[in-house]
């Protein structure tokens, strides 16, 4: 099916799967990051049209250096292709690239209710915490909303504190539709697998508000020696050990194939082994397993256009896509003044 | 000064006197917003650099009709041109059709205070009363700071009202600067002379919600009729009366010409006249003093096309400057890529 067909049909059917996500640059992605959320966002590449864009609206609510924002969102946007996400497949952009998302934020927010923003868990975090919050944080969701709704996306893959908000945008869709007509597809959550299941260097969730994190295109070197210098329990060598509930374990599970795994349970269980010889595996596996990507995102960095490139093409056509949908909303409550009365 | 030159020079300095201001599509005006607001607002077209808005952005957080909002729009633009705004000295637009307005808003929720906003009258008076406020109606502030912004506007026409707002603005444009450098130019608040003192039908103030309004451009005979049926009281026609208290006088003042007015003032002094013929007097004064107005308006409204020519002109104008204070804003917090780190 052409685009062209799609704009042919009614909103509410006119994309039989269509996956958006958004990432925020506010750091460099780690392990926990890319288990848990990239890897899966980038499989569902094959599975419909699909578009990824990073946030660097919403990352002004916490990045106030420009030169920093500039970095981490070209940053963001290699690593992401390095990973995978292939843009002959993917519409990958910079949310920023699309103004029109502002305009329909504005549309939406005008049948916001302030009870359903008041509700929304960041900003009722930061306020119960005492911490003064700033209006980016509390109409957020909004955006968010207008991030989903300008490409009719049928899909959000997000994790459970995510859930929220995908509700709030489906309420906010719901009344637009309610007041002036069937403009916005409405989306749905799609949970992910184990979001909070990556362990960090200290055993505990990986984060990078724990500083423990092991950050996906680190210096190989220095994330050999982070991996040795993890946190171990004192548990004697000869003792057999549980695999699945060591952290060590958990994170050679996910860049081991599955027959270095198995072998490496039955070490666990069979006892008789230090800790500084699975970290070793951990370490190559590690290596083995980023190679591809490693490889990639050199080339890619040494190619100075080549991610503006792909960046640029992506803005125009999630340009497409956001302008036809603004269009609808505007059109339908009165902005357009080409209809006439 | 041409454009060039203003764009080479430092922002704070760049205008020497641009007037800014919006009016809410929200009804047909009367004379109260004219003699209050209108009229002042038209004679700044020949002080400065002037931009003037119809802001159908605001109005959709009240009016939820799209053919009566596109309807509202067209007529406050006519009624605008009728009325002696020259669109050859004036940039005369409708705010949706300057998307960068709702950019530059969100840059400036990133840096909007809570507070600020929960502070502002129009939301708390809302709230006080228990009527359930939207999100639209609390970022509005945000909205019209970005308006202002957005043109290096330096002087805001406003009712005692809206001086709040142009606080906020100030504020907003100062924390930016602050962060980010000398992006805004900051605007001042000129306080419009006497905006509440046009009395309506009743002698309470001219307003819609008083439903006493005396509209612009009402059908003449039903004009008329309106106002002879004024509200008057029942003091005896031979007593000498004090012109001044009396809200008959006062409309007529504004309609009539000096010397007439002088001599109606006599009238009133000398005692012996009927309110009939003092209302006979205002309907034909008025009649004078907006015929060419009311002229003007039939042939805009004839010329199918004009309006929205003088409008698409003015959107072209108004976002040449507004591309311009978005991209220094969009380039200061980081959001431009083409800037080399």
């Amino acid at each position: 099916m052409t685009d062209a067909d799609i704009s042919m049909q009614s909103p509410r059917e006119a994309t039989p799967l269509r996956v958006l996500s958004g990432i925020q640059p506010t750091g460099r992605f780690h392990w926990g990051n890319y288990f848990g959320a990239i890897r899966q966002y980038i499989e569902l590449q094959n599975v419909g049209s699909s578009f990824y864009f990073i946030a660097d609206l919403h990352a002004l609510t916490t990045v106030r250096d420009p030169a920093l924002l500039r970095s981490l969102v070209r940053d963001a946007a290699i690593d992401l292709v390095a990973l995978g996400l292939d843009p002959t497949k993917a519409t990958l952009y910079v949310q920023s690239d699309v103004p029109e998302v502002t305009e329909l934020m504005w549309l939406l927010l005008t049948v916001t209710p302030m009870g359903l923003l008041e509700r929304c868990h960041a900003y009722k975090e930061k306020k119960s915490k005492g911490i003064p919050a700033d209006a980016g944080l509390f109409s957020y969701p909004v955006l968010m909303a207008a991030d989903i709704l300008a490409y009719d996306a049928t899909i959000v893959p997000v994790g459970e504190d995510q859930v929220q908000h995908i509700e709030v945008c489906r309420d906010l869709a719901n009344t637009f539709n309610h007041l002036y007509g069937e403009v916005f597809t409405l989306p749905k959550a799609r949970v992910l697998d184990g979001a909070a299941k990556v362990p960090g260097t200290d055993g505990f969730k990986m984060s990078k508000s724990y500083d423990n994190t092991l950050d996906l295109f680190e210096n190989p070197t220095v994330l050999r020696k982070k991996i040795m210098r993890m946190t171990t329990d004192s548990r004697p060598v000869e003792q057999p050990k549980d695999p699945h509930s060591d952290h060590l374990y958990q994170l050679y599970s996910l860049v081991a194939s599955e027959e270095k795994r198995d072998a490496m349970a039955d070490t666990y269980r069979a006892g008789g082994f230090g800790y500084g010889q699975i970290k070793k595996a951990i370490a190559d596996a590690s290596d083995e397993f980023f190679a591809q990507a490693r490889d990639r995102r050199q080339v890619l960095e040494a190619d100075h256009g080549r991610i503006e490139e792909i960046l640029s093409d992506g803005a125009v056509r999630a340009r497409v896509q956001a302008r036809a949908v603004l269009e609808r909303a505007r059109k339908a409550c009165g902005l357009d003044r080409s209809v006439q009365p």
